[in-house]
C-alpha cells in the first residue's frame, strides 16, 4: 500500500447521461490505470446507459480520460492517492486502507452514490474492505465470491460459489450460497429457473461429508419456496456440464476447482499453439482455420468471463481479475451493469431472508411460494 | 455383482516367459472382456517381459485369448464367474464379493503369484477389497490413490494424490501421501529427486486450513530425509505446471480437482471439434493440421494417462478407468509393469515406515539421510 496523502478533493466534473452508475477503482490492477481506463472507454461506447464514478490517482486519470472522445462527460472523478497493492495484507488494509481508491470505490456504493463497485485490486483485501464497509446482509454468515464458468449451457456459462470468500462452510452456508447463486443466475445471467447443484465427489446420497448431507436435505427442502430446481449432488466434470446452472460449494474446494480449470484450458490451449506452430504446413492450416480458431478462443477466453461476484453484503462488488486487460474490465463492467439494472441487490436481500427463514424452520415446510426474485 | 458359482478351477494353462507378473481382471470395465484381454495382447506384444494371469469367465477368456497368436502362452487364465458391476456397493462386496473376478484379482497379489493387479472395475469396491485382502500397511492410517495429469513437466505429468481413497486427511496423513507420492515418482516416473507441493487456497504460508499449516511443516521437516523437495503450497493452476512433481491434497479435494480437469479438458476438445467443424474452410484446415492435432491430442488423451495407483497397502492394485479402451487398459498394464520392475512395493514400505518416524518424532530433527527409494 502506498500511503494516502492529504484527502484532496481532486479534479471533479459532474457526469452527465446514463441511468446506471458503476464505481470503479482504476489503481491496483496488473497493468495499471491505462487499462482500466481503456476498458471503461470500451463499455461507455457500447453501452450508453452507463456513468462511471473513476477512483484513483486524480491528475493521472483525468489526462486518461480526457484523451478519449466524450469519456470526460460520461466520469466522476474521485481522487484517492493510496493504492492497495497484491502484496498488501487484508488485515493491514482494513486498518490503513482508508484513502485508497478501493476504499473509495466501495465508499461510493456505501454511500448510495453508485450501485455496484468494480476493482481488479487484491481479492483479500477487497473481500475484508468490502465485509466492514459495506457489512453483511442480515443472517448471512458468511459471504461468497461467485464466478462464471463456461460450459454446455445455452447461457455459454455456470455460476458456481463460493470460490474464496471463506475456506470453510456449514449446512447452512451451503443453503445461502444456492439462494444467492439462483438469484444471481435469474438476474445476472437470465435464466428464469436455475437447476443448482451441490458439489461432491459422487452423486450417490450416501457420499461425501457430514455437512454436504445436511445441505443436500436444506437445499432440497428450500427448492420449491426458492424458485429453483435442486438437480442434487454433482462431480467436478460437471462443472462445465449442462446439468446445472448454479453449482454450490465451498470456498476451499471451489478455488482449488476454478484454479484447476483454469490452468487446464490454459495448458490445452498452449499445446494447441504448439502443435500448429510445429510444422510449415500446420502453419499454413492455422491461418486457414483462423475464423474458427477465433472463435473457439472467443468460447473459452477467460476475459469474456471476467468477474467473481461477491454475494452476501449490503451492496454488490464485483471482482476483475488482476491481469485483466481492456476487454477484461469491460466484461466485468457488464456484469455488474446488468447486476445494477435487474435491481439484483433487493432480490438476493429477499432471498437471504427466506433463507434464513428456512434454515430456522430445520425442515419445516413452508407453503408461502415467493415469488421469482 | 452377479453370483459366483461353485469355485471350478476353470482351464489353466502353465504361462511362460517374462520376468514380471501383472495380475489382471478381465471383468467390470464398462466395454468388457473383451477390450480388456485386447489391452493384454497390446502389453504382450509391447513388452516381452510381462506374463499375465487373467481372472474372470474362463471359457469367454480362453477363447478371446486363444484367438490372439502367441498369447496364451504368456497368460494363466483364472476362472471366476462372479463380476463386480459398476452399481455394487463397496460394503456389500466386502461381504459377498469372494469368487468374483476382481477378489480372484487381488488374491494373486496376496498369494504373492503376481507382483501388481490390474482392474477397470467400480473404483469403491476394488478399494474396499484390496483394503481388506491386502491390509494397510504397517503405519498407514489412510490409503491414497494417485494420479497422473499430464503436465509442462519434461516426464509430461504431474502426480496427485489422494485423488479420492478417503474424504478427509489429517496432517501425518498428508506427510504420508508426500512420502508415498515422492516415492511413486521416483520408480513409476523416473524422477530422481522429486518436488513435493501441498495443495491450498494460496501459496503464503498464512493461508488455508489449521491441517495445511500442520502438513505444511511436517513434510518440510521431511523433505530432506524423505529424498524429496518440498515447494511448498501449490495452487490449483499449479496442477499441469512444472512448478512440482508430485501434489498433496486430500481425497475429497483431490477427487474435485481431478474431475474439473477431466472435464474441461473435454470441453475445450469438443470446442476444438465444433470449432473445425463449422465451414468448409475449417474442415480443409483440419485436414491439413491432422499430423499437428494427433500429436496434440496424443499430449492431452486420457487414455494415455491411465491408471490410479492404491498406495499404502501390502501389495501395489492399479486402477484403470472403467471406460478403458485397448489403448488404455495397455497404459494401465504399462504403469503396473514399470512398477513391478522398480521394485516399488517394498520401496514404498520402507518410505511408510520413515514417514511414522518423522511424524512421531513430531517435528524432531533426524540426522539419518535415507536412501533414495
Amino acid at each position: 500500500m502506498t500511503a494516502p496523502d492529504a484527502q484532496s478533493p481532486g479534479p471533479r466534473a459532474p457526469a452527465s447521461g446514463g441511468s446506471v452508475v458503476i464505481s470503479v477503482d482504476a489503481m491496483g490492477g496488473d497493468r495499471g490505470p491505462a487499462a482500466v481506463v481503456a476498458g471503461i472507454a470500451e463499455s461507455a461506447e457500447k453501452n450508453s446507459e452507463i456513468r462511471f464514478i473513476v477512483h484513483g490517482d486524480g491528475d493521472l486519470l483525468k489526462r486518461l480520460i480526457d484523451k478519449r472522445r466524450g469519456l470526460a462527460e460520461r466520469c466522476d472523478i474521485r481522487h484517492a492517492s493510496g493504492v492497495v497493492t497484491m502484496d498488501d495484507k487484508p488485515s493491514q488494509i482494513v486498518r490503513k486502507g482508508e484513502g485508497t481508491s478501493m476504499w473509495s470505490a466501495i465508499e461510493s456504493v456505501k454511500q448510495g452514490e453508485a450501485t455496484v463497485a468494480v476493482s481488479c485490486g487484491n481479492t483479500g483485501a477487497l473481500m475484508a474492505l468490502s465485509m466492514i464497509r459495506l457489512r453483511k446482509l442480515p443472517g448471512v454468515n458468511r459471504p461468497a465470491i461467485a464466478c462464471l464458468w463456461p460450459s454446455r449451457n445455452p447461457s455459454g456459462f455456470n455460476i458456481m460459489l463460493d470460490v474464496g470468500a471463506d475456506i470453510r462452510a456449514d449446512a447452512p452456508d451451503l443453503l445461502q450460497y444456492a439462494m444467492m447463486g439462483a438469484s444471481y443466475a435469474r438476474n445476472g445471467l437470465g435464466v428464469p429457473d436455475p437447476r443448482v447443484g451441490l458439489l461432491n465427489v459422487g452423486t450417490e446420497e450416501h457420499k461425501g461429508r457430514a455437512e454436504l448431507k445436511e445441505a443436500h436435505e436444506l437445499i432440497g427442502q428450500a427448492a420449491a419456496t426458492g424458485g429453483f430446481a435442486y438437480v442434487g449432488f454433482v462431480e467436478g466434470g460437471d462443472l462445465p456440464s449442462a446439468r446445472a446452472d448454479v453449482i454450490v460449494t465451498d470456498g476451499f474446494t471451489g478455488n482449488i476447482a476454478l484454479k484447476t480449470g483454469e490452468g487446464t484450458a490454459k495448458l490445452v490451449g498452449d499445446f494447441l499453439r504448439e502443435a500448429f506452430a510445429n510444422s510449415f504446413m500446420s502453419k499454413f492450416a492455422a491461418l486457414l482455420a483462423m475464423t474458427s480458431l477465433k472463435r473457439l478462443q472467443k468460447r473459452i477466453d477467460p476475459r469474456r468471463v471476467n468477474g467473481g461476484v461477491f454475494l452476501g453484503l449490503n451492496g454488490t462488488v464485483v471482482k476483475s481479475h488482476g491481469s485483466a486487460d481492456a476487454t477484461g474490465i469491460s466484461a466485468a463492467i457488464k456484469l455488474a451493469f446488468q447486476l445494477a439494472k435487474s435491481g439484483f441487490q433487493d432480490r438476493l436481500a429477499a432471498r437471504v431472508a427466506q433463507s434464513v427463514a428456512v434454515a430456522q424452520a430445520e425442515g419445516g415446510e413452508s407453503s408461502e411460494k415467493g415469488a421469482a426474485t
